[in-house]
């Protein structure tokens, strides 16, 4: 069984490339034409749009498959559309995993031990549904996770990491304006609430290390705070890293070159409606979208390794 | 329109009872008499599931419909039954409204804005599909939250709690062994981080607060931490408190109502298990479950009841 740092930092060094592309899809993203063909397949609206937004992120991933290693679906974007947005993003997971792509599913639970573990099994493991059969609803590579609760909610994770060579990355400075409403706080001792969250990641990841040198362990880092994301390279050395915040949100490939180590991995950037909405910034008609998806990943691509070069910290 | 905190108070008083049953099922809680007529009439394992899991919750709430204000369904338990599960859950919640309870949505959900939106829309409003549809997933009365990202991510439930009457929980003081692990670290003005966030609980209720006196913006504060749940009273006095932890998690009544206000409002107190599982409890056969949790809730009531007077807080 291979641990998911190794099996992530292969496939980063695979493609040269460390994106994660978000699968956070609106119905009005999708192009009319798709919509159109769903409506005539689907019995009712909302199946409708659970079609497109399946066959919008299907063209989404073919347009990327040999130069991402991970896509990361947000769950709050499937939920919305009801039980068929997810069921569209149960296919999009196992389309992306048979496509060879690592799936971080960007969920951030958090809850005490025993609803934890329901949350581990319905996300990363399966149900049992008695005798002999059970249920996998998503079976994800890797989860993202809140760790207000402590250690109890984030352990039976941790578990099904070690069983089951999944990963998980744990939000310790979020990209969000507000982030620093509680993760700024100082602590008695100096440090932050976030780095002290860090501190956390980093013993709880102790466990998971693997060959890369990486833990499966991670932390959630946004590129919108570079000099913060400095600091907690050094607090986690071993961790891997999700950095959002590129794009959209409005931080540059060298914000986002603080979270890699030094050499120039541990470290996967993502961008979702930057790289989803290309068309629209390319001034391309909306059926062009996956070409243009690809073109912007393929310039993301070329940007986060001029960065990693300039900083010192360029991929083997 | 009414404020979600009137809507409660009002309920409470009706049924004299500040007890939410939580609905959190496994499959093997269900009677082997209701699975396998679950078995007969679903199409696979996985259907049959989510069929045994709504007619378990449906009899659960016709025996304590009377008696009662609230459920809370908790998320992770019906994703581990993947879509099916989700579909159990969605047809519970329309049963439970359909009989005047509340339904508080245990999700615990932390994003973003963007998503934070998503989120809302999914848990507490609706979907637009474009022309004249819309999807409805959950329409949750109110929902739980995280707020370790700050406002940002509370802000979308805030509007949505205005414009439609819902509320919300953010999570102060859990009710798990682990929770001090972040949430009582002290800030270097003495105050916990748990402290803080009840603070900014206070203050992000503000605009919501009903003519019962209480704000929609309400705080999980678990019973397992009486002490504590004392000083966060007087930190949110205008905000409703959700208290887990009493029964199956070791909380007395005596612990719980140091989250009340001093008119015996403004808290809630949540039984999963032990209302559930009574009829294990009571040494009752699997197939009488519900008469055995109404028997529990009778009891929990009382209990609770007891305890209000005893600190004189007593339900007027």
């Amino acid at each position: 069984m291979v641990n998911f740092a190794d099996k992530l930092t292969n496939k980063i060094k695979e493609t040269g490339n460390p994106t994660v592309m978000g699968l956070d899809p609106m119905l009005d993203y999708v192009p009319a034409s798709i919509r159109r063909q769903a409506s005539l397949e689907a019995a009712d609206p909302a199946e409708a749009a659970g079609l497109a937004l399946y066959w919008f992120n299907q063209q989404l991933i073919d347009a990327v498959v040999d130069l991402i290693p991970a896509v990361k679906p947000q769950f709050a974007y499937y939920e919305q559309y009801g039980v068929p947005g997810l069921a569209a993003l149960q296919k999009t997971i196992t389309y992306a995993q048979s496509k060879g792509l690592l799936v971080i599913a960007d969920a951030k639970r958090n809850d005490i031990g025993s609803t934890a573990e329901a949350y581990s099994r319905a996300i990363l493991d399966q149900t049992s549904l008695g005798e002999s059969a059970s249920q996998s609803f998503i079976g994800a590579d890797c989860i993202t996770l809140n760790g207000y609760l402590g250690i109890d909610g984030i352990k039976p994770f941790l578990d099904q990491c070690l069983k089951g060579g999944q990963g998980a990355y744990i939000l310790v400075r979020t990209s969000n304006p507000s982030a620093g409403d509680l993760q700024d706080l100082v602590l008695n001792d100096g440090r932050t609430v976030y780095e002290a969250m860090a501190e956390k990641v980093a013993q709880w990841g102790q466990d998971l290390i693997g060959q890369s040198g990486y833990s499966s362990v991670g932390a959630v880092v946004g590129a919108t705070w570079p000099r913060q994301a400095e600091k907690l390279r050094q607090i986690m050395p071993h961790n891997l890293i999700l950095v959002p915040g590129y794009g959209a949100q409005g931080a540059t490939a060298d914000d986002a070159v603080a979270s890699f180590g030094p050499d120039g991995q541990g470290a996967i950037v993502n961008a979702s409606r930057s790289l989803m909405l290309a068309y629209k910034k390319q001034g391309l008609p909306a059926d062009d979208f996956a070409t243009a998806t690809r073109l912007e990943a393929i310039a993301m691509r070329d940007d986060l390794r001029d960065a990693l070069k300039r900083a010192g910290r360029a991929i083997e």
